[in-house]
């Protein structure tokens, strides 16, 4: 039996729904490098009633479209820094809306493609040279963006940064992307199959439990730059990119370090330790269309997990995930491995952080970030600036820069 | 009879006394150009006991302390950016311990000294250039930063950047400073008699009604360096600091734009909105020993607010005050002002703000930020960012940058 799977011990407690509270915190988080502001924030999440999807999309895209009004008056009058700031906090706004969406309405897709094109107008306002890039992977074309610190030809250490079910890769500028080129890294942040971006361009097109294909076209794309290191290439992985990250780590020997937030080695039992899956799980697909009239929530839950992998029902997307694991293949990671979770996020994300920790063959470090560090959540969401450091440092240390 | 005056609408509510809830929003605040994270002061929040000073002040400074050594440990392993980016977080952190410390023990000097060191370890990493600096005074070494964005010898336009009641030189630089900074500025940050590290450097020297005496000798200092453009100097005001800079504005001609946020023209009548402070002006002299044993929160009221005015009690303070009004000399204030005031700040710092518009004689504007906004408190401490942007296109437009 699975342990508990949470998301944070310290709450904001500004909404009782756990998923709310927790999407609140994770929105102000972003306030790294400039993804949020708190009163922004809190102002839009006083109006957002309680648990009630629909009103969480509405209220997250009032104060994105707003925001981003801010921003294009900014740009026209030439203040070039405060259109900046404004179309990132706009992005990251439009991402929140995002998120609660419904994949079977356009507006979910919409403000993912509002939340893209906010950030792309900032980024042209970044210091560093931040491309939109695409990578070309079967028939899909992978979003993503290539910051380097200079617009030279030096060639420097690169992360591959990957999220997991639910982020995007602008969000991953704000999580470690802005981090690490301050830090003189190389980033490429990309989406792969299933996650974000990519299912909202290609529907059809899952998670798959083989992510070191779509990891492969990844690497292959960075290492054709010139001023990518190649012997300093290195892969992180957030959330369920925890799992996507390691299993890559397996097959892809050109992955010089990995760093895994946390380490996922087997996503049914992870999933196992969810609250509510099981209920979830025994709907009936012929009661999907009742139950989602009465329940947007539920109506939320069962479009978004069936989309991402590929089924009618979430009993199905349980049954294909059991392909989803690597626990018998951990010795065949042999790089440097950084393994990160929070205390806060359950007996069952401990769990499979230490017996990843314990089955990988290389070099390899645990941290358990704490309470008492303001770090206790999921991809330390509530202190990213501790978790780049630490992360920064071990690479460091790998790459002995 | 004056209107109240408050902090802001829209709470966290993680403690119930206002005035804890309102500084742990300033402290999460800051995260504006890194001084916070919000899991390290949510996490912090947490463990203080509601409403009690003492335990605030203990657990910040554990806070602080702990941060520090993270920073300690970063440099001495060459981590440049994350050493920066913690000793700026320790540096606010000592700032909160400092606020609610007695005057009457060493301690809370001593935290403000940690936070005035954390920054300056921090400062010499930024990409600007900043230098520690002491302004002569009559007797005194006014402390403060002068910032400029490169190291060369380029007149730019300057900002003169105060505080009020307990603000510190520190503190501003997350404010506005590090904002102007970025936008082609060079800042002076400085703090005069009576505010937080003058009153621990010169206990003696109290806040003064002719605050325009101060400013000239900080005036006097920027004109003096080579890089600032004398026709672009500008004076900025926040919190009580808007009394400050609205009556230096009256005397000093050399100052070619005001901003003050919010515009405070009488503080007599701005304390009446105060909740409590006729409560505690009744305490007789003979009283204040055995109520300050009873009750930490008075002691540390009383202790405060006596010494930042030079009194002995609470009562010969608001007499005092008196003097600190600039109402029937508004229209000598001929440069060229913007008043900003929160719309949570309540009726009296709105009608303040109002009265300073309709009374000054120069080409003016007024901004009142809205909670939708996030922006409706105090010194726009919820949204420094849109504060940020609102000063500097205004200034920008004034000095036709």
């Amino acid at each position: 039996m699975a342990g508990e799977v949470k998301k944070m011990s310290v709450r904001l407690n500004f909404f009782e729904n756990d998923g709310f509270d927790f999407q609140l915190m994770r929105s102000i988080g972003l306030n790294h490098y400039g993804g949020a502001s708190i009163g922004e924030c809190l102002s839009t999440a006083k109006r957002i009633r309680d648990g009630d999807v629909v009103s969480w999309v509405d209220e997250w895209n009032a104060t994105a479209r707003m925001i981003e009004e801010e921003a294009d008056v900014f740009r026209e009058r030439d203040e070039i820094i405060s259109a900046r700031d404004s179309y990132l906090r706009a992005s990251m706004y439009y991402r929140a809306a995002e998120y609660f969406g419904f994949f079977s309405e356009p507006s979910r897709r919409e403000n993912w493609e509002k939340s893209k094109e906010c950030f792309q107008k900032a980024a042209k306002f970044f210091e560093a040279l931040c491309e939109v890039i695409e990578i070309q992977f079967e028939d899909m074309k992978l979003p993503g963006y290539f910051i380097k610190p200079e617009d030279d030809l030096k060639k420097r250490p690169t992360l591959l940064i990957m999220s997991g079910f639910d982020g995007t890769s602008e969000e991953l500028y704000f999580y470690l992307g802005a981090g690490a080129v301050a830090r003189g890294y190389n980033v490429l942040l990309f989406e792969g199959p299933g996650q974000v971006g990519p299912i909202h361009m290609y529907p059809e097109k899952p998670f798959r439990p083989d992510y070191e294909v779509p990891v492969k076209a990844a690497a292959d794309y960075a290492l054709l730059r010139e001023n990518v290191d190649e012997e300093c290439l290195a892969l992180v992985g957030f959330s369920l990119g925890g799992y996507f990250a390691a299993r890559a780590a397996i097959y892809e020997k050109r992955i010089k370090a990995c760093v895994v937030d946390s380490p996922v080695i087997d996503i049914s039992r992870y999933y196992e330790g969810f609250e509510h899956i099981e209920e979830l799980a025994k709907i009936k697909e012929e009661d999907y269309e009742e139950l989602f009239s009465e329940n947007p929530f539920i109506r939320w839950a069962v479009e978004t997990f069936t989309r991402r992998y590929g089924t009618k029902t979430i009993s199905e997307a349980l049954d294909k995930i059991k392909e989803f694991n690597i626990v018998s293949d951990l010795d065949k990671i042999t790089c440097p491995t950084l393994a990160l979770v929070g205390e806060g996020e359950g007996d069952e994300a401990i769990f499979q952080t230490q017996r990843f920790y314990e089955g990988v063959s290389g070099s390899k470090a645990l941290r358990m970030f704490t309470e008492k560090e303001g770090a206790d959540s999921h991809c330390q969401i509530t202190n990213l600036s501790l978790m780049n450091a630490a992360v920064m440092m071990w690479l460091d240390g790998v790459f002995s820069k």
